[in-house]
């Protein structure tokens, strides 16, 4: 089973409809379990078979095997305070990309005094593997979910087994390609991608993404 | 003319070289006149009859129109203070990702007070026109003169027509294309990267680069 903790936004409802798709067990979780319910139903029709359930956050927590965390940056600490000790022994994919919107001046990177949202993760959650990957994949385009996603999705961890997980799963969205980002102190770069597209967005007017060439 | 100051590195020479072939005046400089003038000689044979010469960095300064800063981070502000005077007015092009080696910890970014080595240079160039460009570019891939390039130049500049020269310059390289990051805010992202795709480059044995998908 795989956890969407924060799972009613765009990011956590495209991960989950499309894994759901792929025929893994999804359920997404909220503060609120009816807004977790209303998500999950919403995705239904749209999981060609598979099946996305609704809980909240502890709930969510507790059944996931794999446990994306994909609330807003601000949120991130106090929602790992609250549930932390439900993630021991697990793999926690870390997809936030902590980010502020400014009139005029677009998306920038908040500052992380970890580094990164996934290291301060990591840190919050010592006998957790964190996982940091997603951050820079469209929402949008996930929610499309007939539409063939482009791009690499970087993972980074300092746990390979745990890295080699996420990365397989991944492979289950076509086209997406999992590129090995080496440890988790890369995840920071990674994470400061997101503004970038963010703001090339607005001015191509697309949902970008991003490749590694050349491998 | 273009000049490349600490162009002798294998940034500096790699764009000169692709530069001079697309029939781009190029003069290489350094703080060492022989050494600028050896760089240049030994990049003549492979110019394709584009013309490529050295000075020092004062003279490279005073005869670019476009001037590309390519030595190492450590050395921007120094450089900047000898040779700001003459770039006054003038579209300057820091290609400089501001990087540390750790063994163990691989590539690094290294903080800068200004947000990026870009913004650094706007700042110590008040008058100049800063383009941040090139950062993730492989320099190896540069210097294989026959060899065609794949990926992306993220181009940031708070001067639009600045900008839109550098990004035509970009579209000289084959197969470069050229994506308008935005303002220099942004360089930040992009120098960024760098470590990443230095990172990623030791795990998969590459030079590799970054293509924005979506576009």
């Amino acid at each position: 089973m795989l956890a969407f903790l924060g799972g009613t936004g765009a990011e956590g409802r495209g991960l989950a409809l499309r894994l759901a798709r792929a025929g893994q067990g999804a359920v997404i979780g909220s503060r609120e379990p009816a807004r977790a319910e209303a998500a999950a139903a919403g995705l239904q029709p749209l999981a060609a078979g598979g099946r996305i359930t609704g809980a909240d956050n502890a709930q969510a927590a507790a059944q996931g095997e794999v446990v994306f965390l994909a609330v807003p940056y601000e949120a991130q600490r106090v929602l790992l305070e609250q549930v932390g000790h439900l993630l021991a022994g697990k793999v926690v994919v870390d997809v936030i990309a902590p980010m502020r919107f400014e009139r005029g001046r677009g998306a920038s990177a908040v500052e992380v005094v970890a580094g990164s949202a996934a290291q301060e993760a990591q840190q919050l959650l010592p006998s957790a593997q964190v996982v940091a990957a997603f951050q820079n994949v469209s929402a949008e385009e996930l929610l499309r979910a007939d539409h063939t996603m482009e791009g690499d999705v970087i993972v980074c961890s300092d746990h390979r087994p745990a890295k080699e997980r996420v990365m397989a799963l991944v492979r289950l969205i076509p086209d997406l390609r999992p590129v090995d980002g080496g440890g988790l102190a890369n995840a920071k770069y990674v994470e400061q991608i997101t503004p970038l597209l963010v703001n090339i967005n607005r001015i191509y007017k697309v949902h970008a993404g991003i490749k590694v060439v050349g491998l």
